[in-house]
């Protein structure tokens, strides 16, 4: 074990910063950041640090015995975390885009270079997911997990749901707050949740699917007959993210919205909080609730994988080698709300079977029964059209 | 690593057999049952296994690499796990009375032979909480662990408030589900709760307390005044026990009932499960929820405990030796809402102040502020008596 990690921090956002606090306020003997790397070198951090905006100075420095990389640019991420890895400095990374993107080859670098790559803060801040699929629920029947994934999607629902907040309202508060990602797109559109589920379902699964192949759809053109639906119902709508072993061993994926009823445990996940329930055949169902957001919490997730890296753990991706690992279809059929305005667009919905339908003077919704291979069909059709769909399971 | 576990078994109770039918079902090439060391080898277990009555059985088998030891009895227990270490076989125990008492000189032991000890599924069954503890919440700063830590007297506690049955009818129906122990007084008197918040406060802090210097109080004296009280308070009454760093460094330590609002995350732990709420400086509040009790979970964590063992896992205990290990203190005063029958009987309690008195023709109650010290004092004399004592929180 290294007597010190020397970190070689590259970028230095609400994350970085939260993880910068943290350790100040730590002061671990084990860990210090060492050099900090930005794209603007001339903006003023507040803190006494040494700042470059030259990644060689980080890479080129032979005391920095560990990479942290907070960055938002998945390309850049990407770049940082590939030379890390083939110049077998350990890596530990938050960026779930680019995980979500590369993790298949990123998994065979670390197994060529020996050099651990660590990431449990990218997915759901503060609770440790990952690494308990990874070392802890490895070996029961694992049949699910499901959650809310994202904070900041989540908090805008809380606001509009609890307190009537307006929807543009409720995202400022969000930004203003560190909770959302700086192209918000990516919290109200359902990708930042589905990149978490793809890292998860390869931890919970062993199976690596492409972002592309994934039905994802946010809560952008949510409206008050939305929520009044919802309500009338006993329901809140949350952006839930769900991978699911069917019982022929194939594996359904998607991030949709829900109408979630309230005795489930995640109807009470409010706020920028993340909630993740995990059920195996002989535990059932576990619940992991923390935050999933903001500076503090993802810096002290980022501090477990800098620990972890300590004391040289590493994700052994112990269930990609097992016997049985689940094929990815999206040849499901469950139940949806749909509220639409125009009739054209209630036609490019194949319902397999209209259960109700309802029109008044200003709204119209159907709940009917879809396979989700023909919403992902439709999937850029529907975006940005005034239409909304949500899951609507029958409890 | 080894080829394969194979285990030597002693004990086939609720969780041994919950770990027989899960390893059977998952079929695990890691692990396999060799022998099963039993008292009464005359009863008909209904599995096709090699059964004994005889420990040299196992401990003379050189086939057995792993002891899995999952009886009742805390003094056998200890005996098995000791003569386990010192032959260098790795142990795993689900006996949280025996780790209670002997935690100390195991993890010495575990030091001076290299042989591992995990027990996990002593605390909170199928919940990881001490692997979170061990391996996760080891750097950020621990403030507290709370929670609800045995099934079979919230199971109990959820009968009586939320379908009014009465306390020998919930305590035998949860017998007959297998969720308490054989001796409900260890449930129901919170002495298992606090046999497990040893256990935590060991990996969270690093501090090992003797269970004689903790006040632990139950909720076998609780009637039919308390729960209309905690009702009316729109509370619930629920069993906790807690561990806490003061801001002065020092920590506290009980087992008491207590009354819980609404919006706690425990509140809405119902029946046998368990729920523990780990808070910390930066990430603030983590909530970790699962099945507590009953054999399939525990034997679900048993078997984690046993892949962890495949792997090579140990704890290291790492807090232990860290420089700021909290002294523990019964130097607290907190707010308690005390019934009770007898005006002597109230005597015995040495409030700091009285906030409210009610006295009634049934039914009498202060709430005061008391010390834990003081409560501490008087635990002897106030078991058994018609009084019933709980913590009452602010909020």
């Amino acid at each position: 074990m290294a007597e010190r990690l020397n970190i070689g921090l590259f970028g230095f956002g609400t994350v970085g910063r939260g993880l910068y606090d943290v350790l100040e306020e730590t002061r671990l003997k084990e860990a210090r950041i060492r050099r900090i790397c930005v794209r603007n070198l001339n903006k003023d951090r507040g803190v006494d640090a040494d700042f470059t905006d030259n990644p060689d100075d980080i890479f080129g420095d032979p005391a920095i015995n560990l990479i942290v990389e907070l960055i938002d640019d998945a390309d850049a991420s990407y770049r940082i975390v590939r030379r890390a890895l083939e110049a077998n400095i350990p890596v530990v990374t938050g960026n779930k885009k680019m995980l979500a993107y590369h993790l298949r080859e990123l998994v065979e670098l670390q197994r060529a270079t020996g050099t651990p790559l660590l990431y449990d803060a990218s997915a759901c801040g503060s609770i440790p997911v990952i690494r308990n699929l990874e070392e802890y629920y490895d070996n029961d029947l694992l049949i699910s997990v499901k959650g809310i994934l994202n904070g900041s999607s989540n908090f805008i629902l809380s606001k509009i749901f609890n307190e009537n907040m307006s929807y543009p309202d409720a995202l400022r508060m969000a930004q203003e707050l560190g909770f959302a990602e700086s192209d918000p797109s990516l919290d109200i559109d359902g990708f930042d949740s589905l990149f978490k589920l793809i890292i998860i379902t390869l931890h919970a699964f062993g199976r690596y699917v492409e972002p592309e192949r994934i039905f994802v759809y946010g809560i952008s053109s949510m409206n008050d007959d939305d929520i009044r639906f919802a309500t009338e119902k006993k329901r809140r709508i949350k952006l839930v993210a769900h991978v699911e072993k069917l019982q022929d061993g194939r594996m359904i994926m998607c991030v949709i919205p829900q109408l979630i009823s309230r005795d489930k445990y995640i109807y009470s996940v409010e706020d920028e909080f993340n909630g993740v329930v995990i059920k195996g055949k002989f535990y059932y169902k576990q619940f992991m609730f923390g935050r999933g957001a903001g500076g503090y919490p993802t810096g002290s997730a980022v501090l477990s994988d800098i620990m972890a890296c300590f004391y040289h753990y590493k994700y052994e991706y112990k269930k990609l080698n097992s016997e049985s690992v689940p094929e990815y279809t999206d040849d499901f059929v469950f139940r949806i709300y749909l509220r639409y305005s125009a009739d054209e667009d209630l036609a490019l919905f194949r319902f397999r079977t209209i259960r109700e339908k309802y029109v008044s003077e200003t709204s119209k919704y159907v709940v009917g029964d879809i396979s989700l291979h023909d919403l992902y069909t439709i999937r850029d059709d529907i975006r940005g059209r005034n239409l909304f769909v949500a899951a609507y399971p029958e409890n």
